[in-house]
């Protein structure tokens, strides 16, 4: 890892010539480099930590003077329980995965001695934009060293010390392995996100992780392809057959257990024949954890006579808006609905196409739900905070995406792939292929893989 | 198909709807359709002929007053022998494809009865956006319905009668369908592209089917992914143990057998060590045919020595630029280079990561080639012009890609398809998974597909 003052420009092209070399390092090579990194961190624990009580120290003046959130200043502190051992932890969880490298998922005998592969093999260069978590920095450079990708990192401003003092450790670390220096680099020169936005000859992949604000800029900012989702406005779908128990189960998960999380949902989607008999119980858990309701008015009449000892001052009037909105916070809009035909046609209409639910005893309206709506996630009788790498058995993600080409829903290292078609053969040409007199015929023999 | 009156912006969102309709209707609907389709245009081949016979009269004195080009005014012509034929059992060909909606690729039980499951599913939206030959409206329209998408078309002014033809028998064929007659719209009024390229929020992919000019053009315009390739300028690294026969075949066919092809190859890059043995009869192969070569110093020297019936004026200086040209055409650059390394980085640096070959004996030195050059296709010992959805056993192809994402070479139905996540669960929620007392695990067991 390098630590550039080069140019954008020079540090991207450094990034594609090392990925061309990167691409071709076997197995052991990349995983040798990733316990390189774990030990050379392990011995530089001091220097790293003091370097980040600097950035601490910085931030923690910045949040006296209100310029910074308190929530930031404890993102940064890597000296937090367990923080740096769970770092640590991840590098060598991510060393451990399955090579997604040289995979070959076909393989055709197009003729004799002639025969097709598609190989699995790295995008090149990825674009890792991040916010201010130091340790993230790590684990992108494990997950991009595993994938055979070449990286270029650019971190928020308030962890800079402790960036540079890991990305340090870690470029000596490398010095002695395969993998070349410029494979990783960090960028810590300020305002260079356009330039690099605009590097499209070396860079492959946008990957932002942050705000909705970072992502809905970079989107707008680059021709690279970007990964990623800017909204989870999340639904629930609550069907009149579905057990009470379950469905506030669900839905208490779904909205309570981490409401700034992009698969938290947003809206409950109420069919109309459930207002009186499911939605109260639910209501009335929600209203206990302090979430605020935002009614229709059909909900808000079903609410209000069915839980008179709630004043009904605590539920509140939906506006068009909050069903346009992601709340991020303890705020549920809630809407009834005549069918789930409305409902769907509500989510794909309203949501942002991340991760979208049913609740329902009926596996035949599941089933059609989770055929007709347009989401990344579709999930039946389970929370939508499901939707999650790890919950996924990925073992690491570099985010959900709502793209709707390449990854979609939580992305592993299989969505830092793409494929190259290898043919070997012995001459064959193609002007002996066709349907004339002596022409030959393609045989196009699927053959195991 | 509807043939849309309709501002680009109501043409895509009415797309957009149809989309979730054809997405959910099952394989037998969608096949059903392109029967519908077929029968119709059988049954209106008359009219569509004579519609197209206008267009070809307004082409012709278009070319007689140099306003278009001679091949432009024949690829117009539905009524040569054989297209009609051909474009019907275009439709009945991917009819027969194997249904790519709906596979299941992953299956995980993440818990007792919660489980994961990933399944292939349309992308949604295509924005098809190719010249003039007629046809293809029929086989992309087919192509959209078998995958599940809804499509919009903007096909070249020269072919609007044959185009308004087609599409109404196609839209009245679809009344009688499942298929919303939303789902596939052809846009006939000009200068909508530039509009059509803004609507990211209802196109997901844009495929642009043409010159170099127009991908690029289209690449530059929008936030939409595109699809395709704009060169493609494929490369034969020639290697000195290779039979010279074999080269013979290989470079020939390569380069003579389509030159206007994106396959065809452009560079020829020659060990030196084969210089003087093999390049002679490759040559002397080519200018039989009427390839010009354009060498660097130490080629046309070899060239000179070795082949002196041939008047060395024959051969032309190879100027910097044309490494980075795609000529498509018979021209073919030629550069000595010292090693296979040399050929390795000039390639990558210097093509469009298309398709590119290496000719040798030695099998360490192919699999050394094709995992290093960072392209599409990686080829040992045939020709480039394998690069091709037909020849692979695609079926069908609806171009060929060099993105670095979500599909790359030649794309067939495959290519439109994205996936989602479904989740089929029983009142699961995220608040009792972790590492706390009494909290589960999630079992993450990979279940045979």
């Amino acid at each position: 890892m390098s630590l550039t003052n080069a140019t954008p420009a020079d540090a991207a092209k450094a990034a594609k010539l090392a990925s061309h070399t990167l691409a071709t390092l076997p197995t052991l090579a990349r995983n040798d480099a990733l316990t390189a990194i774990h030990s050379a961190l392990g011995q530089s624990k001091d220097e790293i930590l003091a370097a980040n009580a600097r950035d601490l120290e910085l931030a923690k003046k910045a949040a006296e003077n209100g310029e910074l959130s308190l929530s930031i200043v404890s993102r940064l502190d890597l000296g937090k329980k367990g923080k740096w051992e769970d770092m640590l932890k991840g590098i060598l969880d991510v060393r451990e995965l399955e090579d997604p490298v040289g995979k070959v998922t076909l393989r055709t005998k197009l003729d004799d001695g002639l025969n097709l592969e598609r190989v699995s093999s790295p995008i090149g260069v990825l674009l890792i934009i991040f916010e201010a978590r130091p340790e993230v920095i790590a684990n992108i450079a494990s997950l991009a060293i595993k994938s055979g990708n070449a990286a270029i990192l650019k971190g928020g401003k308030e962890s800079t010390e402790s960036f540079v003092a890991i990305s340090k450790v870690i470029s000596s670390a490398l010095e002695k392995s395969q993998v070349p220096n410029t494979a990783i680099q960090l960028v810590t020169t300020r305002d260079v996100i356009p330039q690099l936005l605009d590097l499209d000859q070396y860079i492959d992949l946008v990957i932002p992780r942050g705000s909705n604000e970072l992502v809905r800029y970079i989107k707008s900012s680059t021709k690279i392809p970007v990964l990623g989702h800017a909204d989870g406005l999340c639904s629930i779908y609550l069907e009149h057959t579905v057990s009470p128990d379950l469905a506030v189960r669900v839905v208490v998960d779904s909205k309570t257990s981490y409401p700034a999380a992009c698969n938290s949902v947003e809206t409950l989607l109420v069919e109309e024949a459930a207002l009186e008999t499911i939605l109260p119980p639910i209501a009335e858990a929600l209203l206990v954890k302090g979430v605020s309701l935002r009614c229709d008015s059909a909900s808000k009449a079903a609410l209000t006579s069915k839980l008179p000892t709630h004043n009904s001052t605590i539920l509140q009037d939906a506006e068009e808006i909050d069903f346009d909105t992601e709340h991020l916070s303890l705020t549920l809009a809630i809407k009834a609905v005549p069918s789930m035909a409305d409902a769907i046609s509500h989510i794909n209409l309203h949501g942002s196409h991340h991760t979208d639910c049913i609740l329902t005893s009926s596996s035949a309206l599941a089933e059609t739900f989770m055929s007709s709506i347009d989401s990344a996630g579709v999930f039946w009788n389970t929370s939508t905070r499901m939707a999650d790498g790890m919950r996924f058995g990925f073992g690491t993600e570099v985010g959900i995406s709502t793209n709707k080409i390449h990854a979609r829903g939580p992305v592993g290292l299989e969505g830092l792939m793409i494929y190259k078609y290898k043919i070997r053969g012995a001459g064959h040409i193609t002007a002996e292929y066709g349907e004339g007199e002596g022409q030959r015929s393609f045989k196009h023999e699927k053959i195991d893989l």
